[in-house]
């Protein structure tokens, strides 16, 4: 099959062997995914990835052989295999198994490919109402929503999120919809239009937003972004890192102690409440698609995901 | 009269003024006093302070112009007198409030001294049954509640403390009393058997310290402490920074992200509880106090106070 295969380089393979499912395991011929930042930062060596690159997709299963109720299904998947057999599964925190795969980013071949495997229990079927493209934001949507499950977002807080890249524009969205004041701070023009008639503040001046803040939502992945978020933040207030982090970052200790600020780092989320975000058309994610690539312009589209103001990129595997 | 002041260099003052307490504040006059590492801190320049040096302290309180039924009451003080009108204070976060002095650290003279002021709302009334000396800890052990106050912490929950200092040595019994299972990490052998006593697992090996705790206090301010922390916390657990941090700190944000990590800064906490917690003898705290010093041998108290395995030492103010 073809694929895009980080080794080292990144490359386009073209014969590929099609993955064959293990026990327990479906296979899904992908239809479309999603190029991520996670994916460009894979591709200069982060977590020392090789293999099939992509995590955000949607599918059909082609093959699932004691599950023959899937069938034929469409549907996302949770991109953490775990083992479901020890500890940390068993105190319910399954995408932090320490014995997991990860689809593209660590073990496990990912979704910029004709097919993938992944377990039965990964598998979200996918409503009608959803077309495949918006079905490829059900991934980083859910990773949106992880913000809510592990912070306290109530109706009265002001958040700010800094970045409005692809997840900082999700982010602002579902925190939107908590019924807090949200500023989103991005230097993007183009942008501020269509997220500013979702109702949330956009500017591009940091002096313009109130320091303050009950959360700040860092998603921008730089040094820069949390030494402003350090700045915004309310005594006791949260600042929430919502992005790939490559490299160390060295920080002043002694502001985070005396203003008892809180840091949470924030990964993947669940899939069941961005499928209801979308469904429910709560999430603006057409103004995101930039652009649509074959699999076998993939390395064009890689460029074109990694070039300056570009947000989603869309691959098409038919 | 005679004071502890710390302006460019640590000095012996004799012929400080006695302070005129503003409306609102009382006149106290100090009977004891303990050094805390953050006073050594003051005195590298930290805080970039000037003034009298010294937050942990009992006294009598000599004048209270406003508050007659305050007169001769044996208090401890809360030290951050905050101004109880801005939006952090009617917020409910007065010791963060943005006006506020620290005494002995921020623009308020401190307790290492023949007497001091407070507002009267900042005094508690130290019960009959705690000594002067037991009563020094009251402000010490209200940091360690924080700790309680600010983390939702279980009884099932298994909890590392790194550093048997004075602080560690606090938070590690605060939380041991929340029926947690606590494990102490400190090089001090001479700590292990009376705090083991207190059912508390010490150890000097991190590598005996099973990783994956729920809960790791950070309680010795160095870039190591932190680094084991990281290593020791489980996915979605909290670091909870538990110490006085002078200097910037380098640390892998990737990490923090991945495993959905909570780092929470802890300063001051409530003093209710701490009374509380001393005055049924909760806390072992005799086993602490290394030394007695007068005022007038302040400069060499707060060198034995510096001097390697040092825990408590005591101004003495008659």
């Amino acid at each position: 099959m073809h694929a895009l295969v980080f080794e080292n380089r990144l490359r386009l393979d073209h014969e590929y062997a099609i993955p064959e499912p293990r026990s327990g395991e479906a296979l899904i011929r992908v239809l479309r995914a999603g190029i991520c930042s996670t994916d460009l930062e894979l591709c200069k060596g982060y977590m020392g990835y090789a293999g099939i690159i992509g995590h955000e997709f949607i599918g059909i299963v082609e093959h699932a052989a004691e599950r023959p109720d899937l069938h034929g299904q469409r549907v996302a998947g949770e991109i953490n295999a775990a083992c479901y057999a020890c500890a940390t599964c068993h105190a319910g925190r399954p995408t932090h198994c320490p014995h997991r795969t990860v689809l593209g980013i660590s073990g496990r071949d990912g979704s910029f490919a004709e097919f993938l495997c992944l377990p039965y229990e990964n598998l979200f079927p996918v409503p009608d109402q959803l077309t495949d493209v918006q079905a490829v934001f059900i991934e980083p949507l859910a990773a949106a929503c992880e913000i809510t499950q592990q912070v306290d977002v109530r109706p009265n807080d002001r958040v700010v999120v800094i970045g409005d890249g692809k997840l900082g524009l999700l982010c602002a969205q579902v925190l939107n919809l908590a019924g807090c004041s949200v500023t989103l701070l991005g230097h993007h023009a183009e942008r501020k239009e269509w997220i500013g008639h979702c109702g949330i503040h956009v500017t591009s001046q940091p002096q313009d937003v109130t320091a303050g803040a009950d959360i700040v939502v860092e998603a921008t992945g730089t040094p820069e972004g949390f030494a402003l978020a350090s700045t915004l933040v309310r005594p006791r207030g949260a600042i929430v890192l919502k992005s790939t982090y490559y490299g160390q970052l060295t920080y002043d200790m002694a502001k985070i102690v005396i203003d008892e600020i809180s840091v949470i780092g924030s990964r993947c989320g669940p899939f069941a409440p961005a499928i209801r975000l979308l469904t429910q058309g709560l999430i603006q994610i057409d103004p995101m698609i930039h652009a649509h690539y074959s699999l076998q312009d993939g390395l064009t589209a890689m460029e074109r995901a990694g070039s300056k103001g570009t947000l989603k990129v869309i691959l098409c595997m038919e």
